[in-house]
């Protein structure tokens, strides 16, 4: 549908003209030095709502309602987190597990159409020209400026959501390529979980191209926090702290583990937030953050509402320490909003058909006051083929419910479908809350807007136009093609501006390079190589492979200042070269 | 739970001190001239996603994305539409039912406090105040300061959305009393169904106390329009059109008879509103007016996807008519809000768990696109007790789908508990389309709100902000016990200004008079007389019996003016009154 560019237009025209009505304070702007972005992955406002109701008092997130944000992506009516991530951070759609780069042409809705700015002619030679790119993050564009960047997610850093502001990699499953691309990012702060992704096999890690990417974290000068008390012990420079080889514990699962003495030494989302804007803020030249909650979701697919509410408790801290930085310093600007929503909760089920007008806030917070812990904690309590007794047990116990011998038929048979964890909650929710739950999935609909300080947007707008209000804030030129903008400074075609020179090693399969003459440029990484003088170089952005781009025949796309590299031999005894 | 109270503040504080927050447009604030209110009844932002899908374009409201809103009402966490509508019009919570009056305490939420502002001490007290008392409506704040007025709605005029800004009744089931307090009410224009409630029994009506409203309509200067070519026939003066016995047609059955030929007369709600801004934009000191799309909250009750998306539809091209003379006016505020959700559709459903990241447009618009008409008049069609063939004939003659066998032994089994309008729709729905829903009841969660124009109030509002959105714009003071304000100038205790004097004469059950030594007041009327001089005035406000306040002793309310007229006999001589 024409939606994706008609918002596109409507947003630059009512920025650049008729700003009261996307900006809330344009009549009287004030410069952004930074922008951090908070995402509760995978939810709508009836989390809010409980979130609400369960503290008893207003949520930061109620201090930043902004309007609403619609998130489909280029192959379907529903998105997926990747392609959700990209839509905001280079603010074009795109397709599904696709993350920073652009979309293929084979599965787009018939409504799709390609955006506007590609440097070609026909929709053939322009799908081509798109498709599998990559594009420029706001991230990428935000250290192009000056600022300081940092992520953060409580799953592993390499995840959709958080790696979608900072790699360009076709398939988010692909951790360990995303882990590469994120080390030579050349972020100041990453906090979250995926330690895993970082280290050899043979040092327990999961990578299998030989690389230590620990070791060239310590070469680069960051510091390596590995626990909550080492992340508090940090007071200035640049941090990469895994908490966890993959994800992170859900937070009431933390907070179960260490109230029965466990030695759990994660941190919170709040923690962590609050060290990088510390750290962060110490950059004289302002800084951009992405804060994902990134568990929210997960609980909307399980439709367990104990994991969904606590998740989005600990992210409404984490808002609440940024929007405390923002009322401080004012020139920072927070922008907000769920992904997607996930599981689709709603405050009323079928048993709320005929009684909805008479539920108390006992009954709406009661069965939830009495669960400890998540739906994945309860079931992996439970024995191999749990018996009607040990489920009725494990749930009393770790949920407060008493089930039914029908509770238990229901929750056997679900659970050969989807396993226990989906199968307690769903019936727990169906029978003992009232809570209703419309799938195991993502849903479409339009999701809430957040915002908050100097150029924050309000509006219906769309999940490309949040990458857009970042791109205004920081005055970043997202065009695809434009020769000023980012697009064309950090992702030059090789092969066009090297005709016929370029040829890809693949030797070692997992470590792709290209050869350009007698440059080397590794992909996944901000370096080139001169054999000639034996030096190496660092770039100012990622050598990106796409091998499915160019109808499968493959692209490297290479940052403009190894172009200039190849054209003044001077440049490479420069300090950002050695040998 | 404190909520409203806090918010109350936080709304009053942002409105004087940080406006840039609430008001996206109170740095360079434009007087307001005039209000309209748009409320769609009973739905969230699936519908708003799937109508602009639906359109291919983008809506009217998504200009006007503003925030969210909350909906809680005094006795549940998720609101009925009579309360909803109170605390919209009223800015004040109230009892499922009540309709501009205040709530009861014996099943009010643990969590509830009492409002600031009521003058008495000690919560029984307070309570004893407040319970059953007519609450003064915004609408009623726009007549005192010389606005011209008009309700419309798809309903009986008399349902509970439009009621609830204009009358003060203790159920919103008592349709002939809502409408005797409408008629007396002075409004403009007043647009929708229920003439019925006019009309006494023996003319066809449903009156049972002997009145003829028409009548005084007519003798008040009404025009009364009952065709869409009478509508379009007015261009001045007041109108009250009845264009419905009972409740007005839903807006694609009402197409689908005119495709068919049928003798169809009703108006479209997008035809009622640009006639009464024509007729209301005509008074010097700007108007109130109410839009209420009555029926996308039945299409929610019945989880039916394409009464729910036409209806919303219809209800957009409303909003439509409102912005384009908004925009052109430059002093008009538009306000809207759904009252709250109803069956929670989402785009997404138990069947898309796993497929959601390929949903095709086609997947989402193809099977509404074959509907053609709701599932209440498609239901309407079947035989008594319809066999499996009369079901599937029909669903395919008026859905274009082709029901399985299991299918309709959902639906005959679904149908012996709620009949075959909900179940057809709710097993279609599930089994047919990406549709998922998880009620035939409200739901609680935030719904959206939308904004434009001067003061346009922007961020997570409760229900009751939007009355003092609309109090802030007029500068109404709707604080409950001030003596500078609208509720003490509109309803005075007649038993606190009258001590020992009053007296209900109910010798006509349905027509109670206060008495107060020679004057009688009847209930729900602007009248009073003098026995002594055989005269009538006419006041400024309604005469308001409350039979259950004062635990249930009863109390009489009566605007300011008719105490000064037992003071000062001479105003019996001014033109307001009669013999």
């Amino acid at each position: 549908m024409m939606l994706s560019s008609q918002l596109r237009r409507r947003a630059l025209l009512a920025s650049a003209v008729a700003g009261a009505l996307l900006f809330a304070s344009g009549a009287c702007a004030t410069p952004v030095k930074n922008v951090i972005i908070l995402i509760p992955d995978g939810n709508h406002t009836s989390v809010q709502t409980l979130a609400r109701w369960y503290r008893g008092a207003p949520l930061a997130v109620d201090e930043m309602g902004a309007g609403t944000m619609s998130t489909d992506m280029v192959n379907s009516v529903i998105t997926g987190s990747a392609a959700a991530a990209t839509a905001q951070s280079t603010s074009y759609k795109t397709t599904v597990r696709f993350l920073g780069i652009g979309p293929r042409p084979d599965d787009a809705l018939s409504t799709y159409q390609l955006p506007e700015g590609i440097p070609a002619v026909g929709d053939e030679a322009r799908w081509n020209w798109l498709a599998y790119r990559p594009m420029a993050t706001v991230l990428e564009g935000a250290q192009q400026v000056g600022k300081a960047t940092g992520l953060i997610s409580t799953s592993r850093i390499t995840h959709a959501t958080p790696a979608g502001y900072a790699v360009h990699v076709d398939d988010r499953g692909k951790d360990n390529e995303i882990m590469e691309q994120l080390v030579y990012q050349g972020l100041d702060v990453v906090f979250g979980g995926g330690g895993r992704h970082l280290l050899p096999e043979s040092e327990g890690g999961r990578r299998t191209d030989g690389e230590n990417l620990a070791e060239v974290l310590r070469e680069r000068g960051y510091q390596l926090p590995e626990t909550a008390d080492e992340l508090a012990a940090l007071s200035s420079g640049r941090a990469w702290g895994m908490f966890a080889s993959s994800h992170m514990m859900p937070d009431l699962d933390r907070r179960y583990r260490l109230s029965q003495g466990e030695p759990v030494t994660e941190p919170s989302l709040a923690e962590m937030t609050a060290k990088a804007i510390e750290l962060l803020s110490q950059h004289p030249d302002g800084f951009f953050l992405v804060v994902e909650a990134s568990q929210v979701d997960w609980a909307g697919h399980a439709t367990d509402p104990i994991y969904h509410l606590q998740d989005f408790l600990a992210f409404d801290d984490a808002v609440r320490v940024a929007l405390e930085f923002a009322k401080q310093d004012g020139e920072t600007l927070l922008l907000g909003a769920p992904d997607h929503n996930t599981g689709a909760m709603t405050i009323g089920n079928w048993s709320t058909s005929r009684t909805y007008t008479g539920i108390t806030v006992e009954e709406l917070l009661d069965p939830l006051r009495g669960m400890k812990v998540t739906s994945g904690y309860l079931a992996a309590q439970l024995p191999d083929e749990p018996d009607a007794a040990a489920i009725k047990a494990t749930v009393a116990d770790y949920w407060g419910i008493a089930l039914s011998d029908e509770d238990v038929a229901e929750i056997q048979t679900e659970a050969e479908a989807v396993g226990y964890t989906y199968a307690i909650a769903k019936v727990v929710s169906a029978n003992h809350t009232v809570f209703g739950w419309t799938t195991h999935g993502h849903t479409g609909e339009d999701v809430t807007l957040w915002s908050y300080g100097p150029m924050a947007p309000v509006g219906q707008l769309d999940n490309t136009e949040l990458g857009l209000a970042v791109a205004s804030a920081f005055d970043l030129n997202l065009d695809l093609g434009d020769p000023q903008g980012l697009n064309q400074a950090l992702f030059v075609d090789a092969e066009e501006a090297f005709p016929g020179q370029t040829r890809t090693d693949l030797s070692d399969p997992e470590n792709p390079v290209l050869e350009i003459s007698h440059w080397r440029l590794p992909a996944n990484k901000d370096q080139m190589q001169m054999m000639r003088f034996g030096r190496t170089c660092q770039l100012d952005g990622l050598v990106v492979y796409a091998p499915e781009a160019n109808e499968g025949l493959g692209r490297w796309f290479i940052p403009r200042k190894a172009v200039e590299l190849t054209r003044n031999p001077r440049l490479w005894f420069t300090e950002e070269c050695r040998r």
